[in-house]
């Protein structure tokens, strides 16, 4: 049976809620002192329902400023009183959150499942627009200057599958972390004139896929070849990456907590499609 | 020959700007002390283009704060210099302006054209979400507790269309102003789970086409009759309408300026599809 799926009955619970935002407005996910943060506002809205008990939220993953989500998991255990069925926890949240942070769905978990530490995988998609600018979808994708080459592309990222040191592709790291992650897939799809590439992955570092999307990108507009990409990773070394591309193309689409295969993802459709 | 394609000569002209902007963060079009504005914005943009000169742009219509354009007209008399070329007019604009306010196009007309005294008719998109609430369309649509029923609608707006005195459908109207406008057509689509309402007149009075919206709303949800709409419109009595619906929801699509023939509009796309 899916841990997701187990209900440990009444008395010893822990709540999982599946929540998407449009990252735009707000400081990331994490509670900071001079930024509105969803962690910040969700948790909020759960303790006013609570009865003002503070709720401690745990999110499946740090998300950067203006960085969004479609499938984003956060756990917290609820004080034992009052009792809140999980349909009308959900109506509650959604009425008390602004509607660009939207709970999509409440469920219960074993009390020892931590959203966080229990994640086995992501999946992210950046998203690209190569034609014209529109005032609508500026927030969620980052404009380019060149028509997209997907073999190109696809060649490029070749050598990043798999499991390496990304020590190239990582801000701001501390020296005890290890940069060793497995990606076991990138995709790349059109949806008329906006490029989406996917990325699933075991975890990925600080800003990591914003550094591979914005080589990647330098690969596309000329500026790297795909050979140089493998030679790039080989280095271990960041300053010899292209800059990060901006946070406002990236979505966080899907957690992956089964442990019985590994986490595949095929997007759909535009992440920020209506 | 059409009054938008007469290139009068480099001495003695005007400038289109055609506009598409998100509303969200902006209070609507015109000038204001205590808000941010659209005109605000590209006037000042097009002011430090002209060394410094101050340029007064007038607007096909006032927008309400939260109201959304695909194509809005504004127009401006250019200093005589410095002389710009209007591609790099252009993208010198976007360059300056932020993302959610797009310049489209820039043209050459008469001196003598106005875009606010020139326009013969308008067409406005109200979209209203009927379906699950996503954290990306928020702010671009009108979220209802119904499923559209498109026969009751149409049948409630059919007395809307034609010449009218719209008195029952206008907030904080200046008693010496007609309240006499006609409505060409009211077209419902569904794309997905949006329902979009597009209006072609000949002009709509302050907050008409919400008032009309939520009157059509009110219908829906079975709290009007499609008969009740006919009264409330020959009762010329702006407190017999229901409440105005949200800007948010609201798309100036396009604006007439042909003499030829009775303004005509289809909509292809969500208008705030990407």
């Amino acid at each position: 049976m899916s841990i997701l799926t187990i209900d440990p009955g009444e008395t010893d619970k822990r709540l999982l809620l599946e929540i998407s935002f449009d990252g735009y407005r707000y400081g990331g996910w994490q509670i900071q002192s001079n930024n509105i943060t969803i962690q910040g506002l969700i948790q909020d809205a759960l303790s006013k329902l609570y009865a003002g008990q503070p709720i401690k939220l745990v999110g499946s993953s740090r998300t950067d400023a203006g960085v969004h989500a479609v499938g984003f998991i956060a756990d917290f255990l609820p004080p034992a009183a009052p009792r809140i069925p999980l349909d009308k926890l959900k109506k509650a949240l959604n009425r008390r959150l602004p509607g660009d942070i939207r709970i999509r769905a409440v469920r219960t978990v074993p009390v020892e499942f931590s959203a966080r530490f229990d994640a086995i995988g992501k999946a992210y998609t950046y998203v690209i627009n190569s034609g014209a600018e529109t005032p609508f979808s500026g927030h969620y994708s980052w404009l380019a200057r060149w028509q997209p080459d997907l073999e190109k592309m696809r060649e490029a990222a070749q050598p990043l599958i798999g499991t390496h040191d990304f020590s190239s592709f990582v801000v701001e790291r501390k020296a005890i972390d290890s940069a060793v992650r497995t990606i076991y897939a990138i995709d790349f799809q059109l949806f008329g004139q906006y490029l989406c590439i996917t990325f699933v992955g075991n975890g990925f570092l600080y800003k990591m896929i914003r550094c591979l999307v914005g080589t990647l990108e330098a690969v596309a507009a000329g500026r790297l070849t795909p050979a140089q990409v493998k030679t790039i990773l080989e280095h271990r070394d960041r300053t010899r990456a292209p800059e990060t591309c901006p946070p406002y193309g990236l979505f966080l689409m899907k957690v992956f907590y089964e442990k019985t295969e590994t986490p595949r993802f095929k997007l759909e459709k535009l992440p920020f499609a209506p």
